[in-house]
């Protein structure tokens, strides 16, 4: 397997005001973000209308930037139900469009995507957003916070993608 | 207005493994279920295939049955939240086609349902059950509980439309 081989993946921070997107391909030991940014959903709207917006505009991305496949954050919510709700039912259509543009998805959690990038479960925000910026050779931090997090869960499903293929091939267990 | 008129809803009861639907006419004083069913999904599928699978699936039914508005239950969970996430991650597939095909949403409340087909908000499963059997002047209790439900749940969207309708005109507060 040649290391110029190029793979993309896009990363998705879900939310439904604000839902964090990042394209990110890697060539060789590269990483470069192709695109990256926010779809935002005005708040005195229906949530019906909201959903079909992101719906509508993350189709549109995906379609532009054509990427291998996705990596959505595996949420965990405390008790605080009424931002859980609808950051799950917006996480729903991303799963629906990864599905209708038949991405293979990878879900990792929190502390999978701090490992990923900074090495260790227990990195802070701002060391995984350092760490973003210097893998993919940034001048600044990635802004808004949700696309720079967004950056983090597609380089972390790059990394699960790697792991994968390589487990496939017999190379080691994951 | 005529008392004659008719109005139809698509009643909901979300769910990713079984997720209940049920179109039911109001004509004068009179509620016709003109279909229910269930869409079930496999288990051992990816979620993200699943949701695809609703969102085809109910698709059809809405295309098919072209309701006047819809009425999808909202959800109270307590910490089952493994469960949590996939229903509402259905749900967002619900209100995504709710948008798509223009119908107004109701979200009634479990006590609400209760409250619109038995009259008060602590009916059991089984009271609320006979009185949808009543209603519809159906010979039995309609199978299974998820299409039941969903009756319910379309029969307490027709009664919220009513309400807010007459509201509009003046007739009263709701």
């Amino acid at each position: 397997m040649s290391n110029k081989a190029s793979i993309s993946c896009i990363g998705i921070d879900p939310g439904l005001g604000r839902l964090g997107f990042a394209l990110v391909r890697k060539e060789g030991h590269s990483f470069f973000a192709e695109e990256f940014g926010c779809i935002e959903t005005p708040a005195k709207t229906d949530i019906s209308l909201r959903l079909e917006m992101i719906y509508n505009k993350l189709g549109e991305r995906i379609q532009c930037c054509s990427p291998d496949f996705m990596s959505v954050e595996k949420l965990f919510f405390g008790r605080n139900t009424t931002t859980a709700e609808y950051v799950w039912q917006a996480r729903g259509i991303v799963l629906l469009l990864a599905s209708q543009y038949k991405l293979p998805v990878y879900e990792p959690k929190p502390s999978q995507i701090k490992v990923a990038v900074c090495g260790f479960g227990s990195a802070d925000k701002k060391q995984v957003q350092r760490m973003v910026q210097r893998m993919l050779n940034l001048k600044e931090i990635p802004k808004p916070d949700d696309a720079a997090d967004a950056i983090a869960i597609a380089l972390t499903g790059i990394a699960l993608h790697s792991y994968s293929k390589k487990a496939k091939a017999g190379g080691f267990l994951c």
